[in-house]
């Protein structure tokens, strides 16, 4: 078999093998293929696209380039819950506690954030003493002892991905759907568990900004699980303006340990509710009515409240603080962001308030930075509010002014005010299954 | 500027810009771009294209991006005439000695045959003595002297050409129209010619087999050569069946000089006449029909035989073997190639005769390979002939039987004999100028 071949076959708009396929990936993750070939290949899988067989075929290939998780040791239904990644989504926090709570295993391997995007595991560090980094062992009898733990990477997972995608990032490749699909879902596969609920973001903050692409990416995704022997869906959930209120590290644990003591902001409570309900009746614990009506009763009793303090404790976490969150140590510094106009909130961009988060220090330009757990904003007006001039659009926490300044300026171009009303906001699109789209 | 998004834009399929173009060639050229970028926009080039103003901004980038022949030393218009190369191709030995002996400066830097295509260099170097290796100087002063010079590639012309042609070579991206194209031209833009007269060749011989892609591609060379300034044309000439005769390095000159004597096969003069009275039409030397007249003038007076000893002579050549062509040293091994059957010759599979060729020494398998100027056919029977079982269809040379046997095996599966009689054969199918496409 040669590279070349598959590079023309490819480029001709053919069907790739699952063993040309399984060539290309082994060979590249060795390091006998070259990256020229590697990157025509890529072009040429952009262009001409892959087949949901090839698809699968790819992210399994990615998947097995490297350590696989091994959950074996693991009794009952391994469920992920994994995003595409959003401002201000604190949804890990909420939904996985909800989910062990009602007796799925979540044995989680979560990401750190990057450009306007948060991440799980900044934010699981804001909490003092929280570590993610666990060794094998003690993540298999953690999720056996209280049914969850959410950490860092073990191990080497999914290298052929780490390494094409690195390719992609150079060579203009990365907006291919399959090849983002199959990047996405080689990690999934690799982390070992059964049950795969996909949120799929979209909007002006997510990776996806149509509904269209989110729920083609959706589709590619539930169909490369199921191909692949897990039971996989999707929700499509707008990024079109930040969930919840909170953006930022210990901002949005405060704003997650409050929505599962029956607070926080309704929109965000409404994702989440949604989405644990949807991994419930995924992991066959009931219908959707009947998995709703589970984690409200989950959240209403307080016992996913406390499988998030027992799993933050057990990973050494003082548990304290969410039990009372005023004990979290506040940024020096605080702006108020008012409006200067009487009218509607028609849009926000949602990723420039991520990067306004980020100029305030609660995220990452690259992989190198570190965050400030205190760093953030509070979102008070949201696109489709009626706002009057002098209104506080949003609260800014910094270190310093200089962050502030900076970060205010990158707010105010994230809004647009006019006097229509806008249409009402939805906050959940669609749902994708085996079975096919749901409009919801 | 960035590669990656001139990468992003051509993905698109964008029009790239002169200084997009620019600045990917000569980047490259100097180690700045690495390969895995060019090869994601090659792969991009092939499968979105380029228009006419990107492929002659490209070819011109190619060719300034090493030396460029200075022709300024030479008085008068200078003519080239490239073939885009086939099997029995001995048409520069015909047709620059005649433009040569009409006025026009033939100022030539040829190549050497590879894979089943014949080269100059190898032809001109079958004749003992005679040398391709000239000095810059020594170059200029012969073609002032004597209206001639073929010689080897001198400095580094078009390096970019010659890294791209490598890379596309291992990341199946050659067979692009525009690629294809611009790479043939940087380097007669880079040889300083005035007047470009193309030989495209067509059929299973040449490297386009359909006179769709030969037609294209000539209309993309041409207007590559319009664009930057030099009188360009084309013909599109058969390559279904070899030309002439001969093929093989002294077989081809023996051919050649026997027809400048007046001898020769017919089918080969007619294409050589085409050829010179076009080029020398191209270099103002008069109407199509006036520069045929010329061009039959200069072989029946002997003066294109004359100029071409000339040439020989002045490259340290022995002329007195093209006056006595069985002075040339004979192939000690020699066999008959007859038919099995009575019928017509319906097709030949050119292509397969090349290598029949290559098969008996006189081709190159791989660019460090020798040849042997003695071995090679002679094609007796060619497509369109009446044969009878017993016929001597070729007569192959080689320096030994084991070469014999492998080659008559190849040629005899280009063979196709039918009952029925085939279309008669054309030799020049159309000419491509400026102005458009002439069907001939």
């Amino acid at each position: 078999m040669r590279m070349y071949d598959i590079i023309a076959a490819k480029r001709d708009g053919g069907k790739l093998t699952k063993e040309q396929i399984d060539f290309f990936i082994g060979g590249y993750t060795r390091g006998e293929i070259p990256d020229y070939q590697m990157s025509a290949l890529a072009m040429a899988i952009y262009l001409r696209g892959m087949d949901a067989e090839e698809t699968a075929w790819l992210t399994a290939a990615m998947a097995a380039s490297g350590d696989m998780a091994d959950l074996s040791g693991i009794e009952g239904v391994k469920g992920d819950k994994h995003s595409t990644g959003g401002v201000g989504d604190k949804t890990t926090l909420i939904v996985a506690p909800i989910a062990a709570s009602c007796g799925v295993k979540i044995a989680k391997m979560s990401g750190r954030g990057l450009g306007h995007t948060g991440g799980t595991l900044d934010k699981l560090e804001s909490i003092p003493g929280c570590s993610v980094s666990l060794t094998e062992q003690q993540f298999i009898r953690q999720v056996n002892d209280i049914g969850i733990a959410v950490i860092g990477q073990t191990g080497d997972l999914a290298p052929a991905d780490k390494k094409l995608y690195a390719l992609r990032d150079v060579t203009a490749t990365v907006s291919s759907l399959p090849l983002i699909a199959s990047s996405i879902m080689s990690k999934k596969l690799a982390g070992g568990a059964d049950c795969i609920l996909l949120d799929v973001k979209t909007g002006s903050g997510a990776f996806m900004k149509t509904l269209e692409d989110s729920i083609a990416l959706a589709k590619a995704m539930v169909e490369i699980g199921e191909h692949n022997g897990r039971h996989t869906a999707a929700l499509i959930t707008d990024m079109d303006t930040p969930l919840g209120c909170a953006v930022g590290n210990s901002l949005e644990v405060i704003e997650a340990a409050e929505t599962l003591k029956g607070g926080g902001p309704d929109d965000l409570w409404q994702v989440c509710r949604a989405l644990a309900a949807n991994l419930l009746s995924l992991c066959g614990k009931g219908t959707l009515d009947e998995c709703e009506a589970m984690a409200d009763e989950a959240r209403s009793s307080g016992r996913a409240f406390e499988t998030l303090c027992r799993m933050v404790r057990a990973q050494g976490g003082d548990d304290g603080f969410l039990r009372d969150t005023s004990r979290f140590v506040k940024a020096p510094c605080r702006r108020e962001v008012r409006c200067g106009a009487d009218g509607f909130l028609t849009a926000t961009d949602t990723e420039k308030i991520g990067l306004a988060a980020v100029a305030l220090g609660a995220g990452r330009e690259t992989k190198e930075s570190s965050v400030d757990p205190a760093a953030g904003l509070h979102v008070l007006k949201k696109a489709g509010d009626k706002v009057r001039s002098g209104d506080v659009l949003a609260v800014l926490y910094a270190a310093d002014e200089a962050k502030l300044d900076a970060a205010e300026e990158v707010y105010r171009g994230a809004l647009t005010v006019s006097q229509e009303p806008p249409a009402p906001v939805k906050r959940i699109f669609a749902r994708v299954d085996r079975g096919g789209v749901t409009m919801l």
